[in-house]
């Protein structure tokens, strides 16, 4: 396996680098508890333990002084989330602690792991299949009950399920062309094409592929910027969505000049929102600089909500996909007829405004009651678009009566996109790439 | 027991409210299994597990549905944190995962606990006194090795022992004068009061009590402000000590308007730096409003750190314990000699500039090898502030001659401050008071 090594012992903090009651210190690696026990106030207690026991005891450092008083949840080999010797710290959750036992471990040789390592040897003891393995890190990250429950159910198994069905099907046609390219071609007349077969499978390979744009961003939210002229409420709207006086608000053009981001959640779509400063030629360079930045933001924006001021119309965008126009100031003139109108000091027509921003996002929707698989892994889109390619060469293939034996390529090409989902056929580098995608710890 | 109900059941995360690989809920209480396991997907192991064990399965909403995969670890009554029985659950560290879990607990009609609220139970179980627990919240927030391993030191017992023996000293004085206050009159001018033990007592006392300011420091950190006029190279400063452009800089005044904070470590003391709109007389109303909120960052500083700009002396405030002035462009113009000087350009002096402000903070030092106690609650300084001023009431009525019943009240109040630092006197409403500044979940 290249770049993982696997045979020795690795350590990480597995709670959140930040202050709490407790935190988790995680030691995976045949003979850590050996390793461990150098340092360990009771080291007969550790090295006894049995499988999923918990031992009370000091971490010490090279010098006997106490570095904490720990709890070491044990598991022997064999057994525990990676299915090897393996150790749990939960420790007091400060800084300076967790600092001095990651030091403490590094001290005493073992490595720091890398991203996903533990659960890259959960997979290779074969307790998850592929798709098992990065929905742990998706049901890490996901951020709202949404992609949770998707995320559990992929863990538990429902996309591994999904493709092995896709696969099965896919078999059966593989079967019946290898058949027939094992018989003489007198008998190829008789021969039809399960093309109805191939014809259903594209379109399951193509929804569960379109899936992915919801899952996405369910997990990874969206970025939204406030963009308009100088004084249109940027600032007013932003203070009102967060709900506090973030923003210096003024009557003055060009008071926001440096842009100020906050998270919000709409609707359960995690959302980093940017106060930026209002575009119009200026001469003055700090808000010339500030609105350079506003174009930088506006063009990595998944959305751009363009407030309008009401009291004076000035540009006007045209309305697209990605930008929003929003006329404010509505307590004070009334908004032309049909269009998205808010005033951002009386806070009218904002959960209207609201409710548009998250339809335009998900142009669609997904309830967590669905017994639905979504994909949001960009390695399992791009598997099943091309598998969902070569199908589509293959059914133009055989519309066209081309000899069986190309077009089985092209079934074969699928059949391998298919496998690399689950893991059973993919390279080292590319698990590699999936699990270092993981938090450490994980 | 004001506030804190003693005898249901408490859960809370433990560890931080922050994306991670791993997050751990507690749950402490008489019956806390039984209840626990109508949502665990392996009831009778739970509920049949023998102390310090782990138990894996699955949390459930009321629907069947899976939460997620998690690990329960079991102390029954007796044991563990709290002396009662409780379970600690680690499951997938995602936020939607924790609320889902808490949301379950709170359904299954368990009380989210207040702050330090298991710490608490732990105390009235007796496995710890007042110091200890309050070092167990030190110990947590602790951001420094020094103030990790002050604060562990006071949870293995230091500061208690050495209350302890302040006690013991003091009631070697009391026991004397009562004897003393028991025999008749005539023979009290062969009575001599125990002085020097008494005027030895108080430099203890007034001692351990200065220990505060060092420990505060080490725990709180310190909030540092830039500031001075407009175009002094406060933002350049900013940027290069957090070693990235985060603040507009421009060579023209009034570039930074709202102030912009970031957090750094300065020779281990944890700071707050803030960098503000430069002060001048301006006719801009934000920038007025800037400045309104520079003076207002200023007053609740713990150093101001003043840049003046070498190449235009304007106004440059006097020197004081909370102000440091500083000559910034030591590159272009030569500073004042004697003075602190700096270029925030190219980074010349900043080592020396650093190392200032550690010393002005710190105004003497700790090092984490010494067996020192120092303290850092503000509850404790304020006890021995209390005993050391009646000591020293006392021993000024001791040098008047004034009779020993009214020099025994000052003592019995030393005593009374004295025991209420350890927990032995004291009142329920504060008990109440310190826990609750613990954070959730201890």
């Amino acid at each position: 396996m290249k770049g993982y090594v696997t045979d020795d012992i690795i350590y990480a903090l597995a709670t959140a680098w930040a202050q709490s009651a407790l935190a988790v210190v995680r030691v995976s690696g045949q003979g850590c508890r050996n390793l461990l026990s150098t340092r360990f106030s009771r080291p007969k207690a550790l090295i006894e333990a049995a499988n999923a026991t918990l031992v009370h005891g000091y971490l010490r450092d090279g010098n006997g002084s106490a570095i904490d008083e720990v709890v070491a949840a044990v598991y022997t080999d064999g057994h525990g989330y990676t299915k090897e010797e393996s150790v749990e710290f939960s420790c007091h959750g400060s800084l300076a602690v967790i600092k001095e036992i990651l030091a403490l471990f590094n001290h005493l040789g073992m490595r720091s792991a890398e991203g996903g390592e533990f659960t890259f040897r959960a997979f290779l003891h074969g307790r998850l299949d592929l798709t098992q393995a990065e929905a742990v890190g998706e049901l890490v990250s996901s951020q709202s009950q949404i992609s949770r429950s998707l995320a559990l159910g992929r863990l538990e198994g429902s996309l591994r399920g999904r493709i092995a069905a896709m696969k099965e099907q896919l078999l059966g046609i593989v079967a019946a062309v290898e058949v027939q390219l094992d018989y003489a071609e007198d008998e190829l007349d008789e021969f039809v094409f399960p093309r109805s077969g191939l014809v259903d499978l594209i379109k399951q390979v193509k929804d569960l592929s379109a899936t992915y744009q919801i899952g996405r961003l369910y997990r990874m939210g969206a970025r939204i910027v406030l963009a308009g002229s100088t004084n249109a409420g940027k600032s007013s709207l932003f203070n009102l969505l967060l709900k506090q006086e973030r923003s210096i608000v003024s009557p003055v053009r060009g008071t926001t000049r440096d842009y100020i981001e906050a998270d919000l959640d709409v609707q359960g779509i995690p959302i980093r929102l940017y106060d930026t400063a209002g575009l119009r030629e200026s001469d003055d360079a700090i808000e010339s600089e500030g609105i350079r930045r506003t174009e930088r933001l506006i063009g990595q924006a998944d959305l751009v909500v363009y407030l309008v001021d009401s009291t004076e119309l000035g540009h006007v965008p045209k309305e697209d996909e990605r930008t929003l126009v929003v006329y404010n100031k509505s307590d004070l003139v009334k908004p032309p007829k049909g269009r998205m109108a808010i005033s951002a000091q009386t806070g009218e027509g904002v959960p209207n405004l609201l409710a548009e921003i998250a339809k335009r996002l998900a142009k669609g929707s997904v309830s967590s009651g669905d017994e639905q698989v979504v994909i949001e892994s960009e390695r399992q889109h791009t598997l099943l678009e091309n598998a969902a390619q070569a199908l589509q060469r293959c059914l133009v293939l055989v519309d066209q009566d081309i000899p069986l034996d190309i077009t089985a390529v092209e079934l074969g090409e699928a059949l391998q996109n298919l496998g690399e989902l689950t893991g059973e056929v993919t390279p080292a580098d590319i698990l590699q790439k999936i699990f270092s995608g993981f938090c450490v710890g994980k």
